[in-house]
C-alpha cells in the first residue's frame, strides 16, 4: 500500500522532504483525556496493552488531534520479560514491578524462551489492526526495549536509581549478565521480526538506561547487543528494508558508535545540540530529536521559539525527524502538542523554501 | 602549616606527584559503621551537620581507616536554602524536603539574604575544628552545591525525576529563574569565602543536576553562575590560591566549557573515558574521577582491575585526582574502599616508575 504521507520514511532514508516529519515519544498516553478514558475502560495498563482493539484505539487517538507524521504501536517495553513469566505489574505512580526478578545465575539459566507467535500475539494482532485502520495515512512504528534496558528491570525487579543489582551482576558475574543479555537479544530479534511481518514500517529500539554505563560497559553490555539486533533485522528478507532507529538516553558521548551499528537513525535526547550531532554523524545516519520535553509546560510562544531554534540548528538538511528528547509527560496540555507539530511543519517548510 | 601529604594540591596544580591522590565523594558516610553510630547519637542528619564536634568527628572517620589524600568537610549541599528559611528536613530513604518551596516570583523576591557569618557559623566552626584536628595530615576540601542544583531542590521542594517545576520556571519565567540563581550565586560566593577564611584548602562545586539541561540552558542557567563563583573566588585575597573543582554530573559533553571557566579541575562522572577527557582538556585543568561507584559492589579483584584500567588511561600524566564518578553508596563494604585506595596508590606509583 502506498503511504499518503511518507515523510518519516523519506527522512529516515535521508531523502528530501517538503517539511520535517514529527512524532512524539509516548504520543499515545496519559496527557490525552481520551486515552485516560480508554485506559479506565480497560481497568489497568497491562490490559490496555494486551487487548488489541484498545491498543489500536489509543494508538490512533493522537493522530485524530495532531498532524503527526507517524503512528507508534501502543505497547510497553516490558512485554518480553512479562512473556518470560517474571510477573509484571504496572501501576501509575509506582512504575513497573516484577514479582519474580532474576537474582542468580540459576534464575537466568531457567529463563524460558519466548514463543513470540503465541505469547505475544496480542502485539502482532494490534499491529495488523492498526495498519488496517490507518489506511496508509502514515507509517506505523514498532519498537522494543533494548536488551540492557530490559535486563535492568528484570534484575532490579523494577525501576532503579542506582542500578545496584544489575551492575553488581555485570561487574562480578559478567558471564551471567551476558547470558541474560543474549537471551533478551534473541527474543527481541524474534519479536521485531514478528512485528515486521505483521506490518510495522519502521522500528525503534529504546535504550532508556544505556546512559548509566561507563563507555566500555556501554559497548560491551548494551550497544553490542543492539548491533546484533540491527544486523539480524538487516539480514532478514522481511525486515531488511525497514529503517531501524537506536535511541540511548544519555548516549550523547557515543553517537558515532551508535551510527556504526548500521542503524538508519540515531535518537537524541535533549542534552546534545542537534547541530553537534549532525556534525559528528553527517550522512551516516538520520537523526531523531531533540526538544526537552519540559518545554511543553511553557507557553505556546516558548514552544514555537524552541522548536524553531532546533530546526535552525540543522537548517533543512536531509535526515531529521523531529521529536522530543524523551517521552511526553502526562501533565502536558494537549494544545501544546498541536502548537509544536504545526510549528515544526510550517517552520521547516519555510526553511526549505529559503 | 606545611601539609604532610600535599599530593592533592600538587595534582590540582598539575604538578608531578609520587602517586595519584585519591579521595571518595561521600567518604564520610553511611557505608561506615562508625558514621552510623555517630549519626544515631546525633538523632538526625541535620543535627549531625549542625553540630561542629560531630561533623568534625565524621569528617575524620574515613581517614582513620584508609590512606586517603584529602578530608572533605562533612555537610550537606542544602545548608544555604536551609539558612534562607525554606524549612529543610532530611530523611533517610525519602531524601531532602523543603516545607516552604519557592513557587512564584514573589517567593523568589522575598528570599532573604543569608548572613553566612551568623547563619552558617556551624559550618565555619566545623572547618576550623577539622583543620585543627587534622594537624596538617592532608588538605581539607570545602564545598557547595551549584546555584542551579540548589535551585532545583528549592523550587521542586525536594528531589525530582523530571524537574518539572524548576524547568517550567526556567522556560516560562526566565527572569525569575535568573533572579533565584543570582541570589544563590551571591550566597555561595560568601559561603565559600567564609569556608576559605576558616581554613579549607581546596573547594568543590557539586552541580549534581546540571546534566538534565540542554546545552544552551546549561550554559545560561548553570555554568554561567558557576563561572561567576570561580571568578569571585579568584579575585579575592583569601581564596585566590585555593584550587576550585567544578563537577557537573552528566556533563561529559561540556568539559571544554567547564574548563573555560578558569576552574582548576573538572570533575568527571563515570560515563566518559578519562583518556577522552584528558585529550579534550589537556593541561587546561586537572581531572578528577571517575570510577563507576557500583564497581565497589564487586570483588576486590574487580575493584583492582577497574582502578588499574582507569589509571592506565591517563598513564601517570600530571593533574589526575582519583575518585568515584559519584558518591559512594551506603551499602558498600568498607574493605572495598581500602582495596581501592591502596590500589590507586600502588598502581599509580608503579606506572610513574615505568
Amino acid at each position: 500500500m502506498t503511504l499518503k504521507n511518507d515523510r518519516l520514511l523519506r527522512a529516515l532514508r535521508r531523502e528530501p522532504v517538503d517539511s520535517t516529519p514529527v512524532w512524539i515519544m509516548r504520543q499515545a498516553g496519559r496527557y490525552l483525556p481520551e486515552y485516560r478514558e480508554t485506559r479506565a475502560k480497560a481497568g489497568d495498563f497491562l490490559t490496555l496493552c494486551k487487548t488489541p482493539e484498545l491498543a489500536c484505539e489509543v494508538t490512533l487517538q493522537p493522530l485524530r488531534r495532531f498532524e503527526l507524521d507517524a503512528a507508534i504501536l501502543f505497547s510497553d517495553i516490558l512485554t518480553i520479560p512479562d512473556a518470560m513469566g517474571l510477573g509484571l505489574t504496572l501501576n501509575e505512580g509506582i512504575g513497573p514491578r516484577f514479582s519474580r526478578p532474576l537474582r542468580s545465575s540459576t534464575d537466568v539459566e531457567r529463563l524460558p524462551e519466548v514463543d513470540v507467535i503465541t505469547d505475544l500475539a496480542y502485539v502482532t494482532d494490534a499491529v495488523k489492526m492498526i495498519r488496517h485502520e490507518l489506511h496508509g495515512a502514515v507509517p506505523l512504528i514498532g519498537f522494543s526495549g533494548s536488551p540492557w534496558t530490559l535486563a535492568t528491570y528484570m534484575v532490579e525487579g523494577g525501576g532503579s536509581k542506582d542500578f545496584r543489582r544489575i551492575k553488581s551482576m555485570m561487574h562480578d558475574q559478567p558471564a551471567v549478565a551476558h547470558a541474560l543479555l543474549q537471551k533478551n537479544t534473541d527474543a527481541i530479534i524474534n519479536y521485531l521480526k514478528a512485528q515486521a511481518a505483521a506490518g510495522v514500517q519502521s522500528i525503534m529500539l529504546f535504550d532508556t538506561w544505556g546512559g548509566v554505563l561507563s563507555t566500555p560497559d556501554y559497548a560491551d553490555f548494551s550497544l553490542g547487543y543492539m548491533a546484533q539486533i540491527v544486523a539480524a533485522l538487516k539480514s532478514d528478507d522481511i525486515s531488511r528494508d525497514i529503517p531501524v532507529t537506536l535511541f540511548t538516553k544519555g548516549g550523547g558521548l557515543w553517537l558515532e558508535k551508535i551510527a556504526d551499528t548500521g542503524c538508519d537513525a540515531v535518537g537524541l535526547d535533549w542534552t546534545i545540540p542537534l547541530c553537534d550531532a549532525y556534525r559528528r554523524i553527517g550522512d551516516r545516519a538520520a537523526l531523531q530529536g531533540n526538544m526537552d520535553p519540559t518545554v511543553l509546560y511553557a507557553s505556546d510562544a516558548k514552544v514555537q521559539q524552541e522548536a524553531t531554534r532546533i530546526l535552525n540548528e540543522i537548517g533543512g538538511a536531509n535526515g531529521h525527524i523531529f521529536n522530543l528528547g524523551h517521552g511526553i509527560h502526562p501533565q502536558i496540555e494537549p494544545n501544546r502538542v498541536k502548537t509544536l507539530v504545526d510549528t515544526v511543519h510550517s517552520v521547516s517548510a519555510s526553511i526549505r523554501n529559503g
